[in-house]
């Protein structure tokens, strides 16, 4: 298989930061490119946030960041790279404008991944004489913590780039799903939004507080998610007769249930009445103790689901 | 507050038996109640194959059915009542009959809840005299190992029903929700049905397969809402900002990918294709495996997150 030893992280916020510590702790050479003035202070910055989740799950976190390395200038950071993790602004000029910039420094066979959540790969890359080796490595936030990339090739991406991207996600202890065609959201990003979807519906119509869905969600559909998706959920709803019986018996009222969705909009009083319930509830606990508190449950949960 | 000795389980299927060694663990005493022939047979076989489940919860299941009646007769069976847990066939008829027949014999103070997924609890108890201490305990299946009870009042349910439903499920180690208006599916249910939209339409057009889907929801969002739900997920996901700064920022980007989702139908063609993918994934695996593996997870998520 192809060896990727030479990173290249592109962008350095937080999904930046976060797949720079990643890669550390899987003991690749790391260069993050940014033009940010403080691009190496806020950097370590976020490494520093995320080691402890690091050591959690099993890696080796003494010398971090020995092989870590920056570079303001993007032909240095590019020329000796194997694979590129890009996460720069969601604006389609500016990663048209860096991928043809990139391409007149990159070795021909680097593979280039972008973290892009919401502009495809056949857009970006638009410009570029040759794309084949170019296509989207979305991770789920964040990166270091949640195990799914979504591979989503473009229309000029080669077979060859997908495998690689797969590999090397596998590698590195990622679960990579490709996605078959370019989709706004992709996958998990539209499921998330479904779910959001009549989630805003019933709180907004007053059928369950924001804190009772959240609960009533954590103690049900996501735990059974966690352990298998809907698909693996219903085969088993429909017992030894599978998801035909499933779909035989209970398909008719899942399909009614369908009509019966809420279909609410984002409009000023929506906003004010989540606004106003966040601020009887989470908006009281302090930011980085409510995050400390899912990090920890998330850890727990992929420790649970290793053994 | 009021003491629950005298259970009574009326309707011996996949969820009573989960519901009656629940409450047996507990130390409770139960009585059974079905008109079916084997129902002695039928319901400790349900036990047996419950309490493995039971034992790695950590409930001592020794003499487990030690304190299990069965009563046939209704009149004799909920008539020493101090609380009912009915999960009879999901029709109106059926259930608005059962109803009425047990007021006559019921204790004045017997709190009765139902299972019932589908039909309200304001429609079963409308033939009733004194409805005002009926309502809905819908749990997840299978009750033993899903933590959320959905407690739904109807419209004559009296508030200390309410309170008491509540008290009587936290005292059994469930996590009780309560829904305020009557509505199809309740909440749980409702937000698994737009997530299998969403999913279904994914699947048929071709954008991923079956097992991906699972896949990609497992390793992701199911992950991520064991730990918390959307709501706390998108605060977090506001930084130190919090939901309004992700409304902000993402709101717009939000609502414009709830145009984009799909509406999928359970026609033929698309039931045909589901249970084609199937064949080829999870029905080649037997059920009794494909059940034990998820429960497994499932315990092991559930010990991980009561740390």
């Amino acid at each position: 298989m192809a060896s990727y030893q030479n990173i290249t992280v592109i962008g350095s916020g937080v999904i930046g930061a976060s797949w720079t510590a990643l890669f550390l702790a899987n003991g690749l050479k790391v260069t993050v490119n940014d033009p940010r003035p403080d691009l190496e202070e806020s950097t370590l910055k976020g490494i520093e946030e995320i080691t402890p989740s690091l050591k959690a799950l099993g890696y080796e976190i003494d010398g971090l960041t020995n092989n870590l390395h920056f570079e303001k200038d993007l032909n240095k950071a590019v020329k000796e790279a194997d694979l590129i993790q890009e996460n720069g602004p969601e604006t389609v000029a500016f990663k048209q404008d860096l991928y043809v910039k990139m391409e007149a420094y990159l070795k021909p066979d680097a593979l280039v991944l972008s973290s892009s959540s919401s502009i495809h790969s056949s857009i970006f890359s638009e410009k570029m004489k040759n794309a084949s080796r170019v296509l989207i490595g979305h991770p789920f936030n964040p990166p270091h913590l949640i195990p799914l990339v979504e591979v989503v090739p473009g229309t000029r991406t080669c077979r060859q780039a997908i495998r690689d991207a797969v590999q090397f996600y596998i590698l590195i202890g990622k679960i990579p799903v490709v996605i078959e065609k370019e989709i706004p959201g992709f996958v998990a990003n539209r499921l998330q939004a479904a779910l959001m979807r009549e989630s805003t519906f019933l709180v907004s119509r007053g059928i369950v507080s924001m804190e009772n869905l959240d609960l009533i969600v954590s103690s049900s559909i996501g735990l059974r998610w966690a352990a298998a998706g809907p698909f693996k959920t219903f085969t088993l709803g429909g017992g030894p007769g599978g998801l035909p019986y499933f779909l035989d018996k209970l398909g008719p009222g899942l399909e009614h249930l369908w009509t019966t969705l809420g279909n609410p909009h984002l409009d000023r009083a929506t906003v004010d009445l989540l606004i106003g319930q966040v601020n009887h509830s989470y908006a009281k606990i302090p930011y980085k103790e409510l995050e400390k508190e899912r990090d920890q449950q998330q850890l727990a949960l992929l420790k649970a689901l290793e053994k």
